[in-house]
C-alpha cells in the first residue's frame, strides 16, 4: 500500500481554507456585480489550436497537454522528437490563463453578446512551472474585463473596484499604481528608438528587481546610448504628486503626440471626482507591466509595505483582444486580483473575521436516548431559520462528543438529558467561556440569534 | 484564420447559465451547511496511482490522462502498445469523480480530521465518454458524505437534505426511493446463490430499462433456475405502503439474518418522525444501484413523472471507503445531486425565478456630457447599497444605449438630461411596461428598493 499523495504543485483545500477563500471571492464577486459585471465560465480544456503560440515559447512548454484517447501507439510512430510526439498525441490542453479563453469566447459568441461586454471569471488555471513557495501548478485566477468600449470611464470603474474590494476585505495602505503605455511609446519616440519599445518596456519592468543601475546596464546591453539612457532615467525619476508628475511628463515628452495623448488619458482618469478613494491611485511612470498586448492604461496594485508580497493585482487596456480569433477592432480593458497572495496577506495581518471558519452554530450531544426526537424538533426549527445545527450522530462517550465540538470549533453545545427532557429545557454550553445555561426549548433560537457570529 | 471552437463534449457557461446554475448550487450548498457539512476542494489532477483501477477497466479507458512534460520521446521508445505508451507518458489524470479524491483526502489527512467528517464537494469531473444529449466530458458533481459514523441518523439527515433542497428549488412530486443492500444480499442467500449477489444486483438494476421480462431473461442467462427467478420476481413485485412492504419482506426473507438486519435498518430510517417530508421516501425493493461498494442503505431520487428525466440524485452507505488507501474501518454514507439534470428540469418546468437572470438593476444613459458627475454620485450611493448599477460608458447614440439595456434585460433605465440636471431629478424608465417617471435624485434608491427584484 503506497501512502496516498497529490501531484507536485497542487493543493487540497481543506474546509477552513475553502471558507476563507470563499470569503475573499464572495466580496470580490459582490463588487464586480455592483458594477454590472456578469459571471462567465469556460471549459478546463481548450483545443491546442486555441492556446498554442499565445503565451510565447515558454508558455507552450509549460502547458499541461491532455493525452488523446484511443490508438496513440500508431500515431506515435511518426514522431521525431518530444515536441512532435506531443503534437501527435494531444489535441487539447488545460487552460493556461483566463484571457485567451475569454477572447475565444467573445469571438465565438460575438453575435449574441451585448457589447460592451462586462464579464468576470474566477476559475483555476494550470501551468507546469517549477513549484516553489507561493507558486503552484494549479491556481485560481480572478479576472474582470470590459470589451467593446473605448471609454475611460471603464478605467475609472476598475480603479474604484480595486479600492472598494480591497477596503472591504480589510486591507489598508495598498498602493494603486497607474501608468499609460502611450507614455512609454512616446519616450521611445522622443529618444529616437521607437522600434525598441519592447526592449525599453522589458528593461523598465525590471526596475523593482534590479534597481536603476541595473536598468542602465540592461539598456546599455540593448545598445541604448548614454544620452538615451539619461533621458530614460530622467523619465523614471520624475516625482511629486500626480499633478506635478503629469506636468513634468508633458514637458519632457512634448515632442511625442502619442505621449501627449497618454497624458490626456491619464488626466481624464485621475482628475475627476466621480469616486472617493480610500487609497488614491498614484501615477507611477516606472510602471511598465510585462505583457505585450497592453496599449493604453496600465494598473498594478501593490500590497501594503508592511507585508513583503509585491503585486496583488494588475491589468490594463488592450486594443485588440480578439484579433487572434478573427474579430478585429474590439478594444478592452481588464484587471485581475491575485487571490492566493491576498489570502496570504490576510492570514499574515489576521484580517479574516472569526466567523469565517465557523460553520455549525450548535451541536446537540447524544446523552439520553429518549431525547433524540426532542433534539430533532429543535434542529428542524434552527435549520429552518438558517442556523447550522447538528446532532452528534453516534451515542458514544460524552468526552468523545465534546472533543468533536472542540475540534470543529463549534461555539455552542446543547444537552437534553433526563432532567431537561422533563423540564422542556436545553442546557447550552458556551464552548469559549465554559459558561452553561439551562434555557427553555422555545428560547434556543432567540438565544443563538442574539449571539450569532455568522 | 480557423473559426475558434471548444473541445467536443465541453461547454461554455454564458452569464445567464452561470447565474442559473449558481442559483441551484447556492440553495443546495445552504442546505448542506444547515446540516453541518463543510466545503472541501481537491485538485483537478490526481496521480494515476490514486485513480487507476478504481473505476473498472471502462473507467481507466475513459480517464483523461495528462501528458508528462519534458523528454517524452525517449520514454516512448519502450512502449509496446497504446496502453503501455500511455503509462510511460503520463503520471497524472483529471479527476474522474469526487469519491476517490475524497477517500484519498481522508486517508491523507486522517490525523487532522474531526470525525465524523461531514463534507460537501462541488467540482467538475472529466470523462472521455462519447458526448450525447445530456452527457458531457466535463460536468459538475455535487456530493455530500459523512465518514466515520455508523449511525442511521446520517441516513435520516440525507433524506431530509434531498427533500429540503428539492422543495426549496421549487420541485414537487419528486420520488425519494430507498432500499437496503442487505435485503439484496439476503435475497441471494435465501435463494441459495450468495456468490451471485453481483449478478443479481446488476440484473435488478436494469429493471427500469428492460422490464420484468428482461430481468427474467438476464437471470436465466446468468444460470438462475426458474424457481430462483420466481423468488426474485416475488421480491421485486412486493407492493403496498412502506409498512406493508416491510412486513412482507420480513416474511419473505425470514431465513436470512442479513436481510432481517436490513429490515431493522429500514424501519429505523423510515419509522420516525424526526423530520416532516414534503415528499415521503418510498421503500422500493427494486432499487439496486449499480455501484459495487454500497453495503447498507441505498437511495435514489427520481424526477417528477411529468418530465422524462430519470434519476436526479442517489447515494448510499459503504462500509469501507478508505481501505483502498490503507485506512480500514471507516464506514460512511453519501449522496449526490445531479446538477445538470436538475438544471434541465427547472428550465423545462420554468422554475427559475425571473430575478435570477438579472444583474444590473439600473443603467444610466449618457445623453448629456455635463451629467456624468451627477450620475456617478448616484452610482456610488446605489452601489454602496448593493444595488448593481451602471453608466453606459460611451456617449453613443441613444438607440444603441437602449438596445444594450434591452439585450442585458436591465429593468430600469435612468436619464439625467439638461432638464433633469437643472431640476435635480432623474427620469426613470421601466423597461418592461415602458412607463417613465421623473423622480428626485435622492429618491432613486428607495424607488428601486421598493421594486427590487433581486
Amino acid at each position: 500500500m503506497i501512502k496516498p499523495s497529490i501531484p507536485k504543485g497542487t493543493r487540497d483545500f481543506s474546509p477552513n481554507v475553502v471558507k476563507k477563500r470563499n470569503y475573499i471571492l464572495d466580496i470580490v464577486r459582490s463588487v464586480f456585480k455592483k458594477y454590472g459585471f456578469q459571471p462567465l465560465e469556460t471549459p478546463a480544456m481548450e483545443k491546442l489550436s486555441t492556446l498554442t503560440g499565445k503565451y510565447g515559447e515558454e508558455g507552450d512548454k509549460l502547458m499541461f497537454r491532455v493525452l488523446n484517447n484511443g490508438d496513440i501507439y500508431s500515431a506515435a510512430s511518426q514522431a521525431k522528437d518530444s515536441k512532435s510526439l506531443a503534437t501527435l498525441l494531444s489535441k487539447r490542453a488545460l487552460r493556461y490563463d483566463l484571457t485567451i479563453p475569454f477572447a475565444r469566447y467573445v469571438a465565438m459568441h460575438r453575435n449574441d453578446i451585448a457589447f460592451p461586454f462586462k464579464r468576470f471569471q474566477i476559475q483555476p488555471v494550470w501551468r507546469a512551472d517549477r513549484p516553489q513557495k507561493g507558486r503552484y501548478r494549479e491556481f485560481f485566477q480572478c479576472d474582470a474585463d470590459v470589451v467593446g468600449s473605448e471609454s475611460l470611464l471603464n478605467e475609472i470603474d476598475f480603479l474604484a473596484i480595486y479600492d472598494t474590494a480591497l477596503h472591504l476585505l480589510g486591507l489598508r495602505k495598498y498602493q494603486i499604481n497607474i501608468n499609460n503605455r502611450k507614455l512609454l511609446s512616446g519616450l521611445a519616440e522622443v529618444i529616437g528608438k521607437p522600434e525598441q519599445l519592447t526592449d525599453l518596456t522589458i528593461s523598465i519592468d525590471k526596475l523593482d528587481k534590479i534597481g536603476m543601475e541595473g536598468v542602465r546596464q540592461e539598456l546599455t546591453a540593448r545598445s541604448f546610448s548614454a544620452g538615451e539612457i539619461a533621458s530614460v532615467v530622467s523619465f523614471l525619476e520624475i516625482s511629486g504628486n500626480n499633478e506635478e508628475k503629469l506636468n513634468q511628463l508633458q514637458t519632457l515628452l512634448k515632442d511625442s503626440e502619442t505621449a501627449q495623448l497618454g497624458i490626456v488619458e491619464l488626466r481624464e482618469v485621475l482628475e475627476n471626482t466621480y469616486y472617493s478613494f480610500y487609497e488614491e491611485p498614484v501615477l507611477n511612470p516606472t510602471l511598465a507591466r510585462g505583457l505585450d498586448y497592453y496599449t493604453g492604461t496600465i494598473i498594478e496594485v501593490k500590497a501594503p509595505k508592511s507585508v513583503k508580497m509585491g503585486s496583488i493585482g494588475g491589468g490594463g487596456r488592450y486594443d485588440d483582444l480578439t484579433g487572434l480569433f478573427g474579430v478585429e477592432g474590439l478594444s478592452g480593458v481588464g484587471i485581475s486580483f491575485g487571490i492566493d497572495r491576498i489570502y496570504d496577506i490576510m492570514e499574515e495581518l489576521d484580517l479574516f473575521p472569526e466567523m469565517v471558519a465557523q460553520s455549525t452554530q450548535i451541536l446537540f450531544l447524544q446523552v439520553e436516548p429518549g431525547s433524540v426526537s426532542s433534539i430533532y424538533s429543535l434542529l428542524n426549527k434552527l435549520r429552518a431559520e438558517n442556523i447550522p445545527a447538528e446532532i452528534y450522530p453516534d451515542a458514544v462517550k460524552f468526552k468523545k462528543q465534546m472533543k468533536y465540538a472542540n475540534k470543529r470549533a463549534i461555539p455552542y453545545v446543547g444537552v437534553i438529558g433526563e432532567a431537561e427532557l422533563a423540564a422542556g429545557t436545553v442546557s447550552v454550553k458556551n464552548m469559549k467561556d465554559g459558561q452553561q445555561e439551562e434555557i427553555p426549548k422555545e428560547d434556543v433560537i432567540t438565544y443563538l440569534k442574539d449571539r450569532d457570529l455568522t
